[in-house]
């Protein structure tokens, strides 16, 4: 079967995020008023053939662990499901 | 008020994504099985002062169409929350 994974990974809440603060000050010299605590993460969505959801879920966590967060900085959560054919 | 806006945002499914590619192959190597049409985007949280909740997905389509995405390559998604205080 296959799933279709969506991938959330987010900097920690207690880590600085250079980018999204730069993004946030760019935000308000364009006028934009308000904006405030912008953080900037990654979001992977990626299809897996498995026999069952148990076992894409374990290929996507290992996937997380290995290469697509960085365990030390960062957050990450995995939604999946079923994908057509 | 205080809404808590996450944007995602997309490069257009007819768009080729390197990084997504070389992420996919990556864990190909890693002898993660399975993993297919690997693409990343990015996932923007940020908090807006605004009137209601109108004026909030304002500006931060606004934000989206001057900074955030790429108009002509990216597609975004605007999901908003009341935030506490």
């Amino acid at each position: 079967m296959t799933f279709k994974a969506t991938v959330t990974v987010r900097r920690r809440p207690t880590i600085l995020d250079p980018e999204g603060k730069a993004v946030e000050h760019a935000l308000q010299s364009l006028e934009l008023r308000g904006v405030a605590r912008l953080r900037i993460g990654k979001l992977i969505e990626l299809h897996v053939d498995a026999a069952d959801a148990d076992a894409a879920r374990a290929t996507v966590d290992e996937a997380c662990r290995k290469l697509l967060a960085n365990p030390v900085m960062d957050d990450y959560t995995i939604a999946l499901e079923e994908a057509g054919a």
